[in-house]
């Protein structure tokens, strides 16, 4: 067998082990007894274990080069390429440091939900010391094999061939041009009517097919998939499996709603990935900004128009037996848009959302480089905090203590969210041009044109491009700001879509 | 490292690989999109091929040896036993013959699913002549390497160590006796009143949770399991985390009930295992006989008793909103024990139960020995089965294609049911006499002075023992018919239990 072939069998093995891994991961957020915890963290690391070693073979890096000589089609070409990337990372990093990694996170994220609970950063810090210091440790290491800085070279995991030199320009750009956004916003909301509240409670049953009929229309198959519950909603499975799941509150039924929403761009992309090469890398979603792009696209860009809401307006009033002016296709929509800074990221609306997204990221980029110390992250949160948004987090639990990221060892992954709404933006205006009245179709509940020209322009192609270069493809511009603003300014300011 | 050191890390890496499988064969049967069938069968084929590649290591053979020679403690001793064991079957037969066959079984299974709603043993015959000339390789590798008989190596699989000579004796002396007794027992029962009927329909949600309360009263702890529904119940999981399934007919409670209670006593079973041994191969349960005696001790012996209907007919009742004599205890004791001969196993009653079993041993043994051919079976079984129940199949779906086991590949199994059903009156039999009260406690709906026992004498040892010691430790006595036939005698001429 040459040594392409052979790494492809290889890699299919390793993906199919990734294959379980995510049912056991549904099972475990969703069916999984308390009790099995323990057993089931041991199960899941050899899963981790068997990946690894399947990975890090000692004749991968042979194999890898013999193939890269070889003759080989375009898709080939790209899914070596994929191949080499998870190899270089996961060989670049020494086991045993791995491992302290693990343990070092492991206890840090338990003794993190304490500490928020309380509001105690002096109890978790010299944890977060102890994550921090191995996380240089690692950064630097996959940076030496990657020729990135230490910071790039987390990023690259989730981004893959992002520089800081590629998001920096926008980051900044957007930092600069929110406070004054945000005013304007802020101004043209208070010259609206006021938005009336919708009253609940709200049965569970009926959000739940709710739900199921507003993620039917955007074209999830549900003899393909399944609509569950747990703590933190996520999309899981498997393409011709796909399981989201989500969280109902029995005072709010938009969160759910938006969440399934949300979740069902997810869904559309996994299940459109080029079924062919489902079994390798190049298969695989090209990186989480995209990803994200594509569930921020359905929820953000198609579900919270006017559009959407004039179709999904009825089907809210007869879930709920509601009536009335509240419930009025314009009154929900301008619910859904309602603008409010405030402490928490995942409570964000959509115009303060990008100003969380910052501060982590100028954060997270100089805890890795070393120019920031732990001792001094609750003042540098605050700061950033005030000279973003203009408020003050009055205690570390709204502050630099709410999310898990950190705690759990995970930093480079924040700009992804961002990024990820700019394309969704981006990908929305260029489908916008290109069908014939999008709008309507959307107003009709119609996604299958949509969903076709994503399909056709980002899912269908996995990841045989890099991702500036699926950028290009599909909207035919390196990623900018420009759709991204014109967007907000339009919903936010001319409440025009 | 020593040998057994480097045995028991491999083992425990094989064994939790094993827990993986659990979780997602419970997921196939239960949560599955049909969808997905292609993707999970490779799943589920890597999880095995991992299994069998770390099993059959090309060093193992010389650990064992190794660690053969070391001072190891009792239960170390017994573990090493057992990975020999499960090393030898694994080991013995070469890798493409049991892809052959594997190919073969999933070929010959799924034709078998239409040639049986056909009745037609034509239509399947050549593919399970295919699966049987592969099974006589098989069985054939595996005696040579064992020191067995053909049938006795595919046997050990289920029933370690137990040979034909074990059996014979026993199902010899079983098949004549129970034709006769059959006689008597319907005599009897025809000269009992008439058993009233109990009309349905019998609400879905009624049963479940009459189900669920009964399997409380047993023991099990729904923090620690669950219950849900599947085409063919079973009790699944692992034993932190118990998953038992059952289906739900709406014109009889009585199939559904029976059946979690059968597969709780499965579930006390792998509960109740010796939790420090739980990843290495002397801490899981002792074979297919010792499992099976676990779920019919609890069905048989104790749910279907006089005592526990005492019991039980409240709770009926009132989950139904029965009344009158139907409803009394008394009648639906006496449906419960109704015997009536019938042409299909998973129907049987308790009497006619082991005439089936009995027949697809003989016939089992015989193909597998080439002494029967595919092309005679339809005759031997009809012949087979009149002599034993005094009925004439009308057609092969009644008849000799009733049962998957065969046509997926499954020889040797079928001599655990009765073995097991022996085995449980003989513990329930030895449980009686130790404990004060049996059947008073079993009237209060009360399982943990039973449960106790079966722990202490049964469950702790897991695979401590071989079988027929274990028999010994638990009971005082070898296997025999005694206990078994006193039990039938009792419940079946006297109405006694």
């Amino acid at each position: 067998m040459n040594a392409y072939a052979e790494l492809e069998q290889r890699f299919a093995r390793l993906l199919t082990l990734g294959e379980v891994e995510a049912v056991m991961q549904w099972d475990t957020a969703t069916i999984m007894s308390a009790s099995a915890a323990a057993s089931r963290a041991e199960q899941m690391a050899l899963l981790q274990v068997l990946q690894q070693e399947l990975l890090t073979a000692p004749d991968t890096e042979e194999l890898l080069s013999r193939a890269g000589e070889a003759e080989l089609e375009d898709w080939q070409r790209a899914n070596l390429r994929e191949m080499d990337r998870r190899y270089r990372h996961a060989s670049a990093v020494p086991n045993d440091l791995v491992e302290a990694f693990a343990r070092a996170c492991s206890r840090c994220e338990h003794h993190w939900r304490t500490a928020r609970a309380e509001s105690d950063f002096a109890a978790i810090s010299g944890q977060l010391e102890e994550v921090v210091s191995l996380v240089r440790q690692i950064a630097r290491a996959r940076g030496e094999a990657l020729g990135l800085t230490p910071y790039e070279a987390l990023l690259d995991e989730y981004e893959p061939g992002t520089h800081c030199a590629d998001i920096d320009p926008h980051f900044d750009a957007l930092a600069a041009w929110l406070p004054g956004f945000l005013e304007e916003a802020q101004a043209a909301q208070e010259a609206r009517p006021a938005v009336l509240p919708v009253e609940g409670p709200f049965d569970v049953g009926a959000q739940r097919r709710l739900g199921e009929a507003m993620m039917k229309a955007v074209g999830f198959d549900f003899s393909r998939g399944r609509l569950d519950v747990s703590l933190h909603p996520f999309c899981g499975g498997n393409p011709d499996d796909i399981r989201i799941t989500t969280r109902y509150a029995t005072d709010d039924f938009a969160s759910s709603l938006m969440g399934v929403l949300h979740e069902s761009g997810h869904a559309m992309y996994e299940r459109n990935l080029p079924a062919d090469w489902r079994s390798q890398p190049v298969g695989k979603a090209r990186g989480m900004a995209v990803h994200e792009s594509q569930s921020l696209l359905i929820e953000m860009q198609a579900c919270r128009s006017r559009a959407f809401l004039g179709f999904a307006a009825p089907h809210i009033r007869e879930a709920f037996g509601g009536a009335g002016p509240a419930w009025e296709a314009e009154n929900l929509y301008r619910r859904n848009i309602r603008v409010a800074p405030d402490f928490i990221r995942v409570d964000a609306d959509e115009v303060t959302y990008p100003a969380h997204v910052l501060l982590r990221y100028r954060l997270e980029k100089a805890l890795v480089g070393g120019e920031l110390e732990v001792a001094d992250l609750p003042a540098a949160w605050n700061e950033g905090f005030e000279g973003l948004l203009g408020l003050t987090p009055p205690d570390d639990r709204r502050g630099c203590l709410q999310d898990i990221h950190w705690f759990d060892g995970a930093f480079g992954y924040f700009p992804s969210y961002t990024l990820g709404a700019m394309l969704a933006a981006q990908l929305f205006a260029a489908a916008d041009r290109a069908l014939d009245d999008l709008s309507g179709a959307l107003g009709r509940g119609d996604f299958a044109p949509l969903v076709a020209w994503l399909h056709d322009h980002v899912h269908q192609h996995g990841s045989r491009y890099t991702t500036p270069e699926l950028v290009e493809v599909a909207t035919g511009a390196p990623l900018s700001l420009d759709a991204y603003q014109a967007h907000l300014r339009a919903r936010y300011i001319d409440a025009a879509r």
